[in-house]
């Protein structure tokens, strides 16, 4: 028997029926004698709905207030698939995230969780009821409602976890795993059994949408087994967990990529000390956020400098470095927003030379020209022309044999 | 200044609209100089809308979790006019049940206040803020949500008022006062000025259904000083208090009646001690609730029982009453479902004798025969045929001059 802390989102809660559903998965793991923790989100369309109803009163609605309105979308829910379980004859009990405790800063719209006094969720589990509790809501010291901002139900269900020492934490979404790479790129993406929390975390931040960043490095943190599964279909997921010892690891996990990318160079800066924070200085004092970064000296005494920023800030911040570039006495500013990341995400680099350049030679056969280089560990990341992301994506896809369960050596 | 506490209904917050009317209402008492506590109810269709989705997993849903579920409504609403009201400049704060302690026993959906913690709405008003609280929600002793039951906001609020010493609680409605009767029936009903808690209870309970019984009992039972008004219109609304000396008090304040009476009779019932016992017994088993009981001796030493029910459980009373008949060696079993209940009320009658047959001779002189008659020390009940409805409040109302200001005298 182990402890068991489950998480739905909003299209696996969107109806009654779909409720049932979970109410079935719950009960059939209870039934195999597993203590059982639910964490829902609010009903599809329902956080929307709310959202209306507060833009309607005010465009900008007091943060407080819109914890407390958005705050009763997971109540619903609770409410429902707890009367679901007891339909069926299943002991269940719902909590707010206030009635756990589940305490936060006072950053309304985006609070943080700071702990949960896990007493009240373990005596109902050894009172033998299924435990269903509100996701993405929290109070703060004050008793003020509070919410963790969008998708923070997973977080929820990964502070819970963490809390109770739950042996895993599911994470039930409408897709069956984590994939080699998005199926809808490549039609032989393959669902990986296992990846690692730095893979996963690599592929999180760099496109791949299936996980919030937030709960798997919380996940990570506290070592909680975490399991990407389908609400709809039968199956085993994905398991992210730490990478074991003596376990065969893929040299390569997965291909994530990015559409919402675009770059900027200051060409011609003369290379003084500094340069680097004058230029960026005035970019984040913009508010704007940046990616990658890239600076080759140039024979004349002078610099070029390029980094990505999101898409949507690519007028703004094109226009904080047209002012910037005439202070420092740069030739020119140029920009391309039409570009994409392609990165390679994987564990065994650490222990394999070559595959950064195994990439650039299966990149260069197909006549695709690379824009940009970035590496960490575990991952390499090339800025290519938009139009190339499909091509280059599956012929990485290929050439590195993500469709075989092995992976590929070199 | 002063402190009072106000109470919205779903109507009168059914849209955002109307709750930006509502706001302009509370924003204006303030901008008096009055401490002002808002007590609202669920945007109207919400609950309704609620206990459908309850209704789709479950037709008997669980009463814990249905308040959980119902809950939500009246959090949305507080929400959505602390926003309001903020958007106007107005310092506010929303509160659910939870958050200032209104505390209940653990009768979920028809739960009953025990007491209000108002430390929490006193601190906020003394920083300025409209408070504006949840109503006909609270929690039980283990922080579990509960629901007074349907119109339970007008009883937080009357309890709220109670616990702050507020020195009136308004229930704003979609009727501008208590009338001296239905003007759907009788056109020139006069709206009242002032009525006593007595009087209000005997109305409400006769089926006057502009309050709820329970909020008018607590307002009586605490002194708090009581006001029904529009949301709509402008006005004074009826001020419901204790009769004061001196006051000028009309003899009777209103007519009320009931459609949902049926009557049933024991016929020839052997006259025994324990006889209204054990019809009644049987009745009471069956969870069938008895409104006005008459019992004529005969001469014969058989007796006449006669008592009215609900029309609902008009069906099932009667067969309960066969089988007692039968045990008792009664002669027959009458019943008549066609009937209604009008009465008179008004304090003026403790001290006036004559009002009881002055309504026989106005009701004879229509030629409406009266089936059963009850009187207690402020009120007249009589039971006719249903056809004579609105004959004979019509004509008691012109009887007594109840369109005039000063009322009648005998």
């Amino acid at each position: 028997m182990s402890l068991i802390v489950q998480k739905y989102g909003g299209t696996s809660v969107g109806s009654p029926e779909r409720i049932e559903n979970v109410a079935g998965k719950a009960a059939a793991f209870r039934a195999q004698g597993h203590d059982v923790v639910v964490v829902v989100s609010a009903m599809s369309g329902e956080t929307n709905r709310l959202v209306a109803l507060a833009g309607a009163i005010d465009d900008q609605p007091d943060s407080r207030e819109l914890d407390v309105l958005l705050s009763t979308g997971e109540q619903v829910t609770i409410a429902l698939l707890a009367m679901a379980l007891k339909k069926r004859g299943v002991a269940a009990r719902s909590f707010t995230g206030g009635q756990v405790h589940i305490r936060t800063d006072s950053a309304h719209n985006k609070a943080r969780i700071v702990d949960i006094d896990k007493q009240r969720v373990s005596a109902a589990l050894a009172a033998g009821e299924v435990v269903v509790v509100a996701g993405f809501q929290g109070v703060d010291d004050s008793g003020n409602i509070t919410t963790l901002g969008r998708g923070g139900s997973d977080t929820t269900a990964v502070a819970l976890a963490a809390a109770l020492s739950a042996d895993e934490c599911q994470i039930y979404t409408d897709v069956d795993g984590v994939y080699t790479t998005d199926p809808r790129v490549v039609p032989e993406a393959r669902r990986l059994d296992r990846i690692t929390f730095e893979e996963m975390l690599e592929m999180a931040s760099l496109g791949s949408k299936v996980l919030q960043i937030r709960a798997v490095e919380f996940a990570g943190k506290y070592d909680v087994p975490l399991r990407v599964l389908s609400s709809f279909e039968e199956g085993e997921g994905t398991l992210i967990t730490y990478e074991e010892e003596g376990m065969e690891q893929a040299l390569i996990s997965g291909i994530a990529f990015n559409r919402d990318e675009a770059k900027l160079t200051v060409l011609g800066v003369p290379d003084h000390p500094g340069v680097a924070h004058r230029i960026l200085g005035p970019v984040g004092a913009a508010n704007i956020e940046v990616d990658m970064i890239i600076q080759n000296v140039g024979a004349d005494g002078t610099t070029d400098f390029t980094f990505t920023v999101h898409r949507n800030d690519f007028v703004r911040a094109r226009e904080v470095l047209d002012s910037v570039a005439a202070e420092l006495g740069a030739r020119q500013v140029d920009g391309d927003d039409k570009i994409v990341k392609v990165s390679l995400v994987g564990v065994g680099m650490r222990s394999h030379a070559g595959i950064a350049s195994r990439m650039f030679e299966i990149l260069a056969d197909e006549g695709i020209n690379i824009r940009m280089i970035s590496t960490s560990e575990i991952k390499v990341s090339v800025v290519i022309d938009e139009k190339y992301l499909e091509l280059g994506v599956r012929a990485l896809h290929t050439g590195f044999e993500l469709a075989q369960e092995a992976g590929t050596n070199i």
